[in-house]
């Protein structure tokens, strides 16, 4: 199937190849002119603007956009409109809220154009070698499609949810889930390290994959990180977020749904970003106050 | 080997099949008669008394204790120290609390003999087909014990971790973990479960099983439940608790440990034992006492 | 000073007999017209539309709007528009969310107008007797006001904040503060409740506000809350909210604080809304798919 | 009436005072000669021994025990014995897990003798002028001593709470409510420190106090603190804590009751005693493993 691709960062560039030795034609845009040459390199036809790569898709046109949720996406969107025709097909792979996915797809609607939401999962080795996709839109698009998100996954790894936005919020949710087995995980191998036991991290990492009730995908990957670095000594505890999780929790409050797990783990991460709070300096000023703690002196 | 096996619960019987099935000579004992015997009809050897057992066992002594975490454990101990001779080794393969592992270790040693602490995830099915076992206690027992634990786990499904209790040590934090990501799990549910979405469950723990982030056997046990009961209605969703979660948060206090998720999954789990609480009638009425808002009447 | 007051609600009505006390002359009006005319009836001057109301003010028009938050500000906003001149004041004194507050001063000042948001706080008894207000907007709008504010406030109860939206800033983050001091107090009383001694919840709340160093007017709601009802058995322990702590935890998201307290305090809010949940039901069939635990059959 | 205590260090000292005030004689021993002849010449009767102590008391002996929890207690318990007579009466004001109280009066009641536990709230300035006291232990003993707690107490701040350990059940019980207020409260400050408006956090502090929900002492404590220094910038965030928290959340797991509140008060103390941590660790080496995220490197 002939495929335009928007977007050859890391996961679009593991895409394209993934799409690539699955038969499809893919013509592929990046602002980086660069990531073009590499992925040229590799296959893909270049096209090196917006318009040339519409130019280059003949017939009805599914163009996937694999870029960073937010702006980028109606930028992309609103150079890629007046290229398009009515029936045409605009997936969007990356990490959108499904809040704008919901959007998208009725402005796209406005002018008889489908647009697919596509929440996809597995990491970088997951967009190469297969993801999981999970996809929200109009039936008639996704059948249309169906074989590319087919070849894009793995054996029995993409799912139709639902009408516009569904694809996105099974994705939000996802990782919502996935922070909180993250910050599990960790807590639990803290608790290790804090232990009288010298305990070999990735043995026990190694262990608990197999056979025990929290083998996981995500234990795997522990265990590969401390195959490599065995009390991740050259890792600074900040977790970073990159907006998932904080919708997950949006959402929940929006529902009024109880998430502790999932909005402890955010916080969390929040907190890893600080070295000192001004909420501790508000407590210790307290129990100095009233029971003449001493204080630690800031520096 | 020759293999004395005390408590043939869930646990224990399908620890004795799978032993019997690596050739293990098993010779088991239970509380219940018609456990013994149920046992018996599947060629493991009855013991219909502890002492019974000690006797038809020839040579250095190999028992396996699987009865209840707790005073059981100690009576076994008890009740089996009088026929026991140095060198004999006890494995301990339940749930027990790791500071008593290390309290039975001692005892044990006293008169020259080897206490495991063997901490065995995988549920029932890993009991039968391959379990994932972490032993603590001292190497020399651990080397003449080696090949049971090879033989009742999956490939690479053992570990010796280190001294004695190390083994119920880390299984009570891989619990802790457990429980943490079974309420992540379960809250990602929740959220999909209350969004405007009309989305099928056991599709969803499906695809997130192939190629996703947070593929792993807990989500494989959830499509499994879906499967059964797509809206889980037959279930009220009381969420008991056995102890080693409250362990590992106790341990957690006890280290000075930030564990956020892991106290929460406790806590969300005492929370469902609950249809009102004292908790959420102070703030009702607080919230009366000040703002003149409605409280809902006690039935 | 002459004051238009538009809602004669809980509050607003309180709020109109503290400014007739302090010698004010207050023209109202509500959309219930049996609330205007029990205000009536207590010396305020009343209007039964808002252009009456409006015409009914001479000279600098200052209007304290005490409606409920949300679409009802604005509504009364664009009917007031027509019959305001330039300097004429607005003051919000209900519970709006800040960022709207910015955007009406904005809009207001298009036209020269002015605009104060006004966080009230004390409850009812406050509104009535001595509220605590905090005010954000432009400071000569503010100058103008500041007798209304000292009057309407117990001595050393109001605060100039700042900038427009900071009054209704301040006034959510003590929603979240006492949202979370609300949850602090209940959960001390619910561990009291299960506790093996027999204890008289009136007679600790009573202490407690007599030299420790949790006494507070929370409190001091306690132990009445108490001596109505001894054992709150009137009482269900359904916890609703009104907003402000939710946009309190939106906020800290979006900045990236770290507010497990206030977080919680509203997660159990959502959590007493509900007699059985999804996520219990997840677990508990987790449970027992991997260890065969029994599952409580739903009714 | 005449008292002997044993203890003088910051809470000991300031009752001494508090006693000697209200016309109690007082006899005074503590481990640090320096502090006995501080309060010597306070006119408080000094005792250089355990045993001089006791034979400076005349009749039934009264003696308060204000030491640190813990072993300290039964030390000054067991050299307190064999000077004691039946019907005498110990009073631990200290801040003894409730547990141990049980314990104490046990042994006391085997010779006759009586132990009352008083849980002592009000920080220093209680403690000097006027402090709450919740009282526990046999009624008779309560009543021979209860113008020794209405006299150290402000007005209607004592309390006979019940049977052996109560006094300091409820105390521990306060303390968790303590932390809990304290959190809500600091982080209310923290969200206001992040905000983009320029706060006055002692004016804050300051109308906070004054009519509004959340007045209370500490709130009046957070005033002093930010008048001292309104920025804290002398302060570290690092919150210490000495145990009542970590027995209330211990007492909440062993009573299966949830409270999130009180559990995540005391985490974020535990939080803050690191400025990086293993869990934080774990999942940065995750995001990178699944996702190619930059970690930050250790220094």
């Amino acid at each position: 199937m002939q495929i335009g691709l928007i977007g050859l960062g890391k996961m679009g560039y593991n895409l394209a190849l993934n799409l690539r030795d699955h038969k499809h034609h893919v013509t592929a845009f990046d602002i980086a002119i660069e990531n073009i040459d590499r992925a040229a390199a590799e296959g893909i036809t270049p096209a090196y603007t917006i318009p040339e790569l519409a130019q280059q898709l003949s017939g009805r046109k599914v163009i996937w956009i694999m870029v960073p949720a937010g702006a980028a996406v109606d930028t992309v969107i609103s150079q890629l409109l007046p290229h398009l025709n009515p029936q045409d097909i605009l997936i969007d792979g990356g990490n959108s809220n499904y809040k704008d996915s919901v959007r998208r797809a009725e402005q796209l609607k406005a002018t008889d154009m489908y647009f697919l939401d596509c929440g996809t999962s597995g990491g970088l080795s997951g967009a190469r070698n297969g993801a999981c996709t999970m996809v929200g839109g109009e039936p008639e698009a996704f059948q249309y499609c169906e074989e590319i998100f087919r070849d894009v996954s793995v054996e029995n790894g993409y799912l139709y949810v639902g009408k516009p936005g569904s694809g996105h919020f099974v994705k939000m949710i996802h990782n919502g889930v996935e922070y909180g087995m993250m910050q599990a995980i960790a807590e639990g191998f803290e608790l290790l390290h804090k232990s009288e036991y010298n305990i070999n991290y990735k043995e026990v990492a190694r262990v608990w994959n197999h056979g025990s009730v929290v083998r996981s995908w995500l234990m795997e990957l522990v265990e590969n990180a401390f195959r490599k670095d065995p009390q991740l000594s050259a890792i600074k505890g900040i977790m970073y977020s990159s907006g998932e999780g904080k919708w997950t929790l949006e959402t929940a409050l929006d529902m009024q749904v109880a998430t502790p797990v999932i909005a402890l783990s955010l916080l969390m991460r929040y907190r890893s970003l600080e070295t000192d709070t001004f909420t501790g300096k508000v407590v210790a000023a307290l129990r100095n106050e009233f029971g003449g703690h001493q204080v630690d002196k800031a520096d």
